[in-house]
């Protein structure tokens, strides 16, 4: 048995009974077993290794719900660029000339980024999956993936790709001590004919798993749904029977009053991608009419092509700040609702809010340390509000995953971050060059 | 004579003529004498320090055009509560406590947070601004100082704050070796009656100083200065005479199109707040507009009880991001003409173009080093998008100012910061408590 005691620190719980402690914490293997600001019984002090929380702030990990991590080797290569320039002239001729190995390291550079920055758990979308499911077994974080599938093409593609994501989904469901969940993921209603979707739905339902898919995100799209189908894309979705599985959707960015209105209905989940979203000149998220109609909604920082970075305080501040200016609301979006949206309501999101996204007793030890001795943090006086307008995930020192550190003093233990950097810069080239 | 030589490093020179250097630095005690791919020739080699620039890239030092130092004790105190309340509920009563040494420790945690992140010059406009001064001048920062006068009090009042910003800006322009300049600043049109500007505007033509001051920060004052003065700010500020005078304004959110062409006419620059603006739900400036129409456009962070942070990269990274959003237009501000609004812009604004904001021969040695050997700088493909898209102060490891090193290897040279997060937390509690 492992046991860790975290001594005289300032944790911020995330949990409404009790959300900050100045005290202790025990974590035993996987699980958190106390939190409180008297010291741990005798009992759970014997044989613990001990660690003193002096000069740092505990919180949850961060859940990114939405992304494409293999991209990360786009980072910069084509920016402020109309979308379908960007996608047609650079994006997709790039992926294109993808081999197992740029996915492989692509994934690892993205996962190196995000563990150093404080994200435990991330929703990964995408292609030769069983590689991006090594590296998340290898690399130690939490990761929900699925085999992200395009329609427009052949039936006999279409039958391949919808094989490949279901023997995906069957092969790694549960796989790394639990850590890797699969989903089942059409890409998008306007990439996907209804039939193709309809597939999913069936495959997902006949593997008791949920789904996850991109939604809504340009005007261009939804008009396009309506001109197609007669109808937006909620109701779309609804009629092929995509919410009648446990289901959140990303972007979500033009969305009428009705369609909120269905998706807390329905229990759909809403991943916010506020940096993509700007960055792709998409729009602004309804994200405090989706919060008081009830839905959960958790953020997302799409891929490191369309951000660029995957450090998820950012999506936490602009999710803080974006819906003020905008609504000319200055209470819109809290702090603490942002700091939540990129938590517990990324493990709601994910159905894991008994296990994920809090410190409490019998929660699992998915949690990260910060180093506020920084001249951004003081006067030392509200830490939320510091973490979510002044932090970074460059103030991150050491994350645990699972009961398992995965960052020590800002360094991965369990990949090698210097060889996955030089590994990076030669598959940009080849893929540049090539 | 003190030489400093870079070797080997990547240059971001802000400068069209060549914007990337792969090469060599050499700079003379406060000046570049050399910038080049080629060695530099033998004569500035010798007697000079070596510097290897392997793995960090070089840039001019940040230009911060709008804040308020001394609040940065104010951090976190009250977020998220609409302006009126935010002010007249937290802020006012909080800064009517301040004492000397508020100011003294407020403004040098201001100080540190902007050099560790990268900012090597700064606008502040404040009160017992002597005591911010002797903070530039020991810290080694640049800084253009100006006691910024509320005219919502009496006339001998008024007197007297006019007479304390005169003598300000009299004994301090061009102290500390040239690195202090000192402007005149009535707060607001709206804070300040006509008269009393005028007063401000004589003072400037009388010690040949420029202006700065808050104009058009929110839709409210726009309008409750049409309905005092019978037109708006833009108009209201020319009649006053205060655009004969060099000036630039701050926020400048809500402007008509022929207020954006006067301010062009005028030649006034305008300091673009994005956090702020956001966060107090003032709005969103209209940017691209005013950049088209010729204004020069800087960033400031404003105050740390408004933003809540200092680092001048995520103004750079908002003003990239809000302006594609809110417009819908993906190419609106592209990553080289935000990141040239936080450095060449700035220097323009100031009337420093030919000294700061570029790297070449005969510039101020202002600059910054950043440590690019970590993931979100991966591949290292185009160091203009990962600086404005992927950045942050925490990446600057060291900083030059004049010549003379004030950040090595993240930490301040020449102020105590660990006495001074100790003052800042001790004066928070007093304040909080007094």
């Amino acid at each position: 048995m492992n046991r860790l005691w975290i001594e005289n620190g300032t944790f911020i719980t995330m949990d409404d009974v009790k959300m900050v402690v100045q005290g202790h914490m025990v974590v035993e293997n996987d699980r958190i077993v106390y939190l409180g600001e008297e010291l741990p019984e005798q009992s759970l002090q014997q044989q613990a290794q001990r660690m003193s929380g002096s000069g740092l702030v505990f919180m949850p990990g961060l859940i990114n719900t939405h992304g494409h991590a293999a991209m990360s080797l786009l980072r910069g290569y084509s920016d402020d660029e109309a979308l379908q320039v960007w996608l047609e002239q650079y994006m997709w001729p790039m992926e294109g000339k993808y081999v197992d190995n740029d996915t492989r390291v692509g994934t690892s550079l993205a996962v190196i980024e995000m563990l150093k920055s404080g994200t435990t758990t991330f929703v990964d979308m995408y292609d030769r999956m069983d590689i991006v499911a090594e590296v998340v077994e290898q690399s130690g974080i939490r990761g929900w993936l699925t085999r992200g599938a395009i329609g427009l093409c052949s039936e006999e593609e279409q039958r391949q790709k919808l094989e490949e994501a279901i023997n995906f989904a069957k092969n790694w469901n549960g796989k790394a001590d639990g850590r890797i969940r699969t989903l089942m993921s059409p890409h998008a209603p306007y990439t996907c004919p209804p039939a193709f979707i309809e597939k999913f739905v069936q495959a997902a339902h006949d593997l008791d798993l949920p789904m996850h898919t991109h939604m809504s995100e340009t005007a261009a799209e939804v008009e396009q749904n309506v001109r197609d189908y007669g109808c937006r894309p909620v109701e779309h979705l609804d009629k092929l029977g995509f919410f009648s599985r446990p289901s959140f959707v990303a972007h979500a960015v033009h969305l009428t009053d009705d369609e909120i209105a269905l998706l807390q209905d329905r229990n759909v989940g809403v991943s916010h991608n506020p940096a993509s979203n700007l960055k792709l000149a998409s729009g602004v998220a309804r994200v405090p009419q989706l919060l008081k109609a009830g839905v959960t909604v958790s953020l997302g920082t799409d891929s490191a092509a369309s951000n660029n970075n995957l450090d998820l305080f950012d999506e936490i501040r602009l999710a803080a700040l974006i819906h003020k200016g905008v609504s000319g609301d200055p209470t819109s979006i809290p702090a603490l609702t942002a700091l939540k949206m990129g938590t517990v309501y990324g493990a709601r999101t994910l159905w894991q809010e008994d296990e994920i996204g809090t410190l409490k007793v019998g929660m699992k030890a998915d949690f990260i340390a910060l180093d506020v001795n920084q001249p951004h943090f003081f006067p030392q006086s509200d830490f939320i509000s510091h973490l979510v307008y002044s932090g970074s995930g460059r103030d991150v020192r050491h994350v645990w995953i699972n009961g398992r550190q995965v960052v020590e003093d800002g360094v991965c233990t369990l990949l090698d971050e210097e060889r996955i950097l030089r590994e990076a810069q030669a598959c940009f080239k080849a893929l540049a060059n090539g």
